[in-house]
């Protein structure tokens, strides 16, 4: 499996933070060795060591290569806050899955309210550098209730529209829209409802609520042909 | 989410062990009541409460109902050892997505060696008390030697055949074999060359060993309306 290190770029150089510049060092890179890099900018970078400081370390860049592969059709994840050790492995599974952009809401079922994106970020960037892959997914803050039905497939147990279908049809973008783990309040439920959203279920068997996601995910992926 | 009790059978009773006991106090349930169970016959039992010990307690049967779902293809998961968090969540989710049969080898690549089998029937139990399935699947640990070609895919990234065509092409029964994390030794990939097995890879796109195998099955049981 690849690790790439990941750092800002500046101009020609990248800068690797504390934790990177440790890792540079547990794997015994010296100044003049080459390493691989991404920045979260879609590109590959291929760098050599020219500083190694205790706090931060510098690469330059020798060769930069776009990644070659396009994920199509965008996935976009909206996610109800939950417990955090499903909230980390959705996510992660989601990037490993290639989608393009990852929101959270608090619901009204939610006992969890994250305020800060740090600790999301740090997942995300953990499994880009493990996985190869050098766009960062957006990741941001939102409110369910400004949630478009156009394009959106919310996951639940009381289905409108077919599972099937609704992957099937699935054309340039999809918005898939799940949890809290508690599942949706009454009033949520309303919402979806009212604004005609279409619900689907992945089956009559029980999931737990991110079983379902990545159930989702994988299923659009080789429907699609994506990966 | 349904929660089950999980008990040994005896006749007309059901007797929960210690950690069920304790979980039947936790929710304050008293002699009388009527509890859900499963033992992992492909029954679900409704019960009465008629003992509650110290270290354990009596529950009996007033109602028996087969499971209705089958789950067809039958799916046998064949795994590597790894570091346990992920055969953990591996396991957790082939539960989910209702493998029949999960077996476990010692990889030349596996760095770790489990002995027991009660820390992965640990995890099958309370996976099915919690999504509700009364069917135990079967565990054992196996001699990744002794796994035969037909119906087995080997999940790997220097694949032979195309992996949309192997899964729309299982018919009754397919043995998913995957894994260490670390990857097959050479002498394992020459085994299956030699004895040409199918190898498939879920896509150019770098997983995780956990994230290929659930990915798998998602796509197993979307593509045979499994679920």
């Amino acid at each position: 499996m690849p690790n790439f290190f990941f750092g800002d770029k500046k101009d020609d150089k990248i800068i690797l933070e504390k934790e990177e510049t440790t890792h540079l060092k547990v794997i015994k890179k010296n100044i003049g060795d080459y390493v691989e890099a991404i920045t979260g900018d879609g590109y590959f970078y291929r760098t050599k060591v020219i500083e190694i400081n205790k706090k931060n370390s510098i690469l330059s860049i020798v060769e930069k290569n776009k990644s070659k592969k396009e994920y199509f059709p965008k996935i976009h994840l909206i996610l109800g806050m939950s417990k955090w050790d499903r909230m980390r492995l959705i996510i992660e599974k989601a990037v490993e899955l290639r989608v393009q952009s990852v929101s959270v809401f608090k619901g009204q079922k939610s006992n969890q309210n994250y305020k800060s994106v740090e600790k999301f970020e740090k997942i995300i960037i953990e499994t880009l550098k493990q996985t190869g892959f050098p766009k960062i997914p957006n990741f941001n803050f939102v409110d369910l209730y400004d949630t478009k039905k156009k394009n959106t497939l919310v996951l639940d147990f009381e289905q409108n529209i077919d599972f099937k279908t609704a992957i099937e049809s699935i054309k340039d973008q999809v918005n898939i829209l799940i949890g809290p783990d508690l599942g949706f309040s009454k009033n949520e439920k309303e919402f979806f409802k009212e604004n005609k959203f279409d619900i689907v279920s992945p089956g009559d068997t029980i999931m737990r609520f991110e079983t379902a996601a990545i159930y989702t995910l994988s299923t659009i992926n080789f429907i699609k042909n994506r990966l």
